[in-house]
């Protein structure tokens, strides 16, 4: 059993990280010390989001890889950063963790956390190691922007066109595949689906982000963590305002296998509502005033960016289809404790 | 059964927090976005640590009172601010709970963290609430030096006086005294001895830590975590030293019952042990050149500050009693894995 010292040493190794005195320009200290010191250029603020990846509620040890937790869970918090328009700086890790999760396990953690931290330009630079029964890692993030410039939630208004990143769902489905075939269809990663990709490596939309938040383009943006049906009304009410989606306009993922031996309107009907409910696309929703929304080309970095509504003054969210019918959205999205 | 944003809601109601848009000079953007924007103010860094307060590895449910599992998870974080000489301001909380403790239980620990927060002047500016079998708590928290001014654990020097706050022992008397008399003692709050005082509800040592900074008096600090025969080493590691240890100058707290049940000869030798093996006192463990210890008091705000040793250029560490003799140091402290 390797002590607490040599666990950290290992995570130190393989993980991009910042340690000891003159860790660099803007982190004069880096691991190693009661705590971190780090600077922030003139002109600048900091932006930070926590985030927390826990052992079955957020993934299940004997299903998903462990490369794909470290990676994970660096990925959602991460992905936090993309909807503010932040430039990724520093991370900090708490993990707890069962013995028997600190050999090859958190070896193969460390791994996936390494890929997402080169990945997104992030370094760790503190961090604590206790023992638990199951695996709880608690990132917490700290991007830059310069200041003022942080999208939020709140800035959408009246006549605001809405877009979306992506195509939704597909990490939805993903974890219906994964939970259907079980750990073996994950086995044979050369044969990973795209939908299964999306649910296990999420990519947040870091450099969308930033390009929304430096032109000044977007009025408010989120990521979609929840999913769209339960994320758009958080960015309504936050914004105060209502909106009218275009469900033929929503992207959706079709590559799920489950879905294809459905008969037709069913399968519609079912890529559908994974578009609109499913959980973990981490693709950015973000409103453009009238006057910019010529400035939003139809794909950014061969990230497809679709107009899916607009912003309206009433507050209630209505779907309205390709024939003019309207209905009120229903939010069907995750809630951890709605569950029980 | 509350949902995830009633929780959030209830815990931003009662910790002081901030939310929302412009929530503050130095907090353009508190809770309720995908992150939190911090300003820092010129000529300043920030200080940053995490820390996770784990049932079953940090504390007991059954034994150990709410209100002290939610200070204290603040407390011994902010302990690392006061390490670095940090002016403490804002910090994160991400909550995994399960769902029969998201009711008095949450309330009290919620009450708990709100004492901590506002003695010391802390906000609330982000967090995230999951579902887990068993309470796990992580805390970042943020403060604020003058840039260059952090105590590290690295700078102390051959010849430094070597220093310590408070009286030591005393947590672990407390934790020493709950685990033979069982939650009912805690439960007579106005009973609490000094040392289960201690054990529930540390002090970190902010005010004087950041004297120590701000006069630059310390050639290095660290917070006593662990136990002073684990992290006087740590301390000795990062600065590439070692040290005398006066064994008859270690404060030592006397007021632990269990004590007072020994012969004298072993009394002494329990309560010194725990003076020096004992974790969680979070006292300072500073070190000062020879030329300012002069201005080190032997009080600071009622704190006792006491010379305990010295910094030697030979790596060792040696403990030498009243009579002269020495004996080499052995470390007991704390190692969450080594355990098993």
């Amino acid at each position: 059993m390797p002590d607490e010292f040599s666990i950290i040493a290992r995570l130190r190794r393989v993980i991009p990280s910042r340690a000891g005195v003159h860790a660099g320009a803007d982190v004069p200290l880096g691991i190693g010390d009661d705590a971190a010191v780090v600077h922030c250029a003139a002109g600048n603020e900091w932006v930070l989001s926590t985030d927390a990846f826990v052992e079955g509620s957020h993934f299940l040890a004997r299903l998903h890889p462990p490369d794909a937790v470290g990676y994970k869970a660096l990925a959602r918090a991460a992905s936090d950063l993309a909807a503010m328009g932040a430039a990724p700086r520093h991370f900090l890790l708490t993990l707890a963790l069962p013995g028997r999760r600190t050999g090859a396990w958190l070896d193969a953690f460390a791994r996936g956390m390494a890929v997402a931290a080169r990945r997104f330009q992030m370094r760790l630079i503190g961090g604590d190691v206790s023992r638990h029964t199951h695996v709880v890692a608690a990132l917490t993030v700290i991007g830059e922007t310069r200041t003022g410039r942080a999208l939020t939630r709140s800035g959408a208004r009246p006549g605001d066109a809405l877009y979306v990143s992506g195509r939704l769902g597909a990490a939805q489905a993903g974890l219906d595949l994964m939970l259907r075939k079980g750990a073996a269809a994950v086995a044979r990663r050369q044969r990973l689906s795209y939908s299964l990709n999306r649910h296990l490596y999420p990519e947040p939309r870091l450099a969308l982000g930033a390009w929304l938040a430096s032109e000044q383009l977007a009025s408010a943006a989120m990521d979609l963590s929840d999913g769209l049906s339960t994320d758009l009304p958080r960015l309504c009410r936050a914004s105060g305002a209502g909106a009218v989606l275009h469900t033929a306009a929503i992207p959706s993922v079709l590559d799920a296998p489950s879905s294809q031996r459905l008969p037709a309107h069913l399968k519609d009907a079912a890529v559908f509502r994974r578009a609109l409910d499913g959980g973990e696309d981490y693709e950015l929703l973000f409103t453009v005033p009238a006057r910019l929304s010529a400035r939003i080309p139809p794909s950014f970095r061969g990230v497809p960016l679709t107009r899916i509504g607009e912003i309206t003054a009433k507050r209630n969210i209505t779907l309205l289809d390709a024939s003019g019918n309207d209905r009120p959205l229903r939010t069907r999205g995750y809630d951890h404790f709605a569950a029980s």
